[in-house]
C-alpha cells in the first residue's frame, strides 16, 4: 500500500487508506449549502468580518448565553420580552438595538452573565442552516486553536461552512477554511473541491492576512464605515481559548 | 495620484482611477450566477472537463454550428429531426445519441459543415442562463489566447461564468478563471472576491496544472471512466485559434 502525498493532502487514489480518515468539506457560501449532508455532522460557522468574532468575544468576556436568530423582527420580538439585542445589517447596527456587531462592544463588563440575543446579515442565517448536524461550533482567528483541537478530538465528517456575504463567497471567510485546513490534514481527508480553493488562498495570503484581505469586498466596506480596529482584531490569532458551542438553540461555552 | 499595487491587480482605493477600468468578476458556479448581471457584459462560458473544450474542438475541426441545449429531451427532440445530436450525463454519453463529450469524438471528418445539438451536465445549463448577456463566448484551454484577445478587444464589463458540476464549484473552471484573470489584469478592474480565489488557485497550480487538477473531483471522475487522454487533452493551451461565439441560440466561430 503506497500513499502518494500531492499538494494539500489529496491523494491520488481514493479507493486507498485515506477512506478510513474522516472526510471535510467546505461549503462557500449559505446559497451553495443543499450540496452539503451536514446531518451528523460537525459544522464550524465561519464569518470573520465579524459575527463569528463577535459570538468569540462576547462568551469569552462573560456573556453567558447568545441566541442566534435570522431576522431582525424575530430579534426586536425578543428585545420586546426584556431581552438584550443585537442587530447588524450592511455592517451597521441597525436602529433600536442595544448592540451591533463590533467585537469591542462585548467587551463591556456590564454584559457578564447576560443574554444577547443576535441577527447578523450572514452568520446567523448559516448556523440557521445547520440545525441538522450533530454539532454546531464557531469558528474565528481569536478562538482558531480551540476549533482546532476540538474538531481533530471529535475526530468525524466536519463541514467548515463559510457564511460569506449575502449568498456570495468571500475572500476572508474562504482563508480562513484555509487555515483550519493547514492543521486539521492529514487526519481528515478533504473532500470537495472548495477546500482547494480554500487551501490556495490561505496560501497566498498567510503570510500577511492584514494586507492580503485588503483585496475584500468586506474589508473595504468596513474600512469605509470606519471599523478599521475592529478588522484588525478579527484577525488576531487565539486571543480567546474558548469553543462556543450551540446547545439547543443557544450559543453557550463547551 | 498614486496607485498602490497589491497582490492581485486589486488597488486599496476603490475610489482611486481603477474606476475608470471595466470590471471583472468570476462567477463560480451556476448555483451563484443570481449574484450577477449579466446584461450588456461580455460573458466567457468555462466548463473545461469537457464541454467548452469539446466545443472549441468542434468548431476548430469544421464542425459549422453547434446548438448548446439543456435538456437530453430537447436534445431528442432535435435529433428526431435529424439533426446530429450529442448528449452527456455524468460524464458519460446518453445512450441513444450520436455523440458524447471527448474532444476527440469531434475530430471526426464527417462532421464538417454539420450542425450539432448538444446538451452537457454543467456546460450547456451556464450558457441558458447567459441569455441577457451582451456577447455569449466559449472559454477553454484550447483557445485561451483567443478568448483573452477577444475579451480585452471588447474593454468592456465581463463575468467569467464557470459552469461547475452540478451546482458546486469545481477546481479547473476557477483554475481556468485564474489564468484568464492574469493576462486580463491590469486592464480590468477585478470586481468580487471570487476573483482572488481563482488566482489563488491558478498561482498554486499553474506550474503543474495536470498534477495540480488531479486533487480536482472531476478529474478523478473521468479517470475512473477511463478518460484520461481527454483530461491531458483539455489542459494544452492554445491548441486553436478559435473563438466559439452564441449567435442566436448558435454557437459558431467569430
Amino acid at each position: 500500500l503506497t500513499l502518494s502525498n500531492h499538494w494539500f493532502g489529496f491523494t491520488q487514489n481514493k479507493d486507498d487508506i485515506t477512506d478510513m480518515k474522516p472526510k471535510i468539506e467546505v461549503c462557500l457560501t449559505p446559497d451553495l449549502v443543499q450540496h452539503f449532508e451536514l446531518e451528523g455532522k460537525v459544522v464550524v460557522i465561519v464569518d470573520i468580518f465579524r459575527a463569528t468574532s463577535c459570538m468569540t468575544t462576547a462568551l469569552a468576556n462573560g456573556v453567558e448565553k447568545i441566541i442566534p436568530v435570522a431576522t431582525t423582527e424575530e430579534c426586536k420580538e425578543w428585545q420586546a420580552q426584556g431581552y438584550l439585542a443585537a442587530a447588524e445589517r450592511n455592517g451597521q447596527k441597525v436602529e433600536g438595538f442595544d448592540l451591533g456587531n463590533s467585537p469591542f462592544e462585548y467587551m463591556n463588563p456590564d454584559l457578564k452573565g447576560k443574554t444577547i440575543v443576535v441577527s447578523t446579515s450572514n452568520g446567523t442565517l448559516a448556523i440557521q442552516q445547520s440545525q441538522y448536524a450533530d454539532t454546531v461550533v464557531i469558528g474565528s482567528f481569536l478562538n482558531k486553536d480551540a476549533v482546532v483541537r476540538f474538531v481533530l478530538e471529535k475526530n468525524q465528517d466536519t463541514v467548515i461552512f463559510c457564511a460569506g456575504w449575502k449568498g456570495k463567497d468571500n475572500m476572508e471567510d474562504t482563508f480562513y477554511a484555509g487555515a483550519l485546513l493547514q492543521d486539521l490534514i492529514p487526519q481528515f481527508q478533504p473532500d470537495n473541491d472548495s477546500c482547494v480553493l480554500a487551501q490556495s488562498i490561505y496560501e497566498a495570503g498567510k503570510n500577511n492576512a492584514l494586507e492580503f484581505l485588503r483585496q475584500a469586498a468586506h474589508y473595504q466596506r468596513l474600512l469605509r464605515l470606519g471599523y478599521e480596529k475592529d478588522i484588525a482584531f478579527c484577525l488576531t490569532e487565539n486571543k480567546y481559548d474558548v469553543l462556543p458551542i450551540l446547545k439547543g438553540e443557544e450559543l453557550v461555552l463547551e
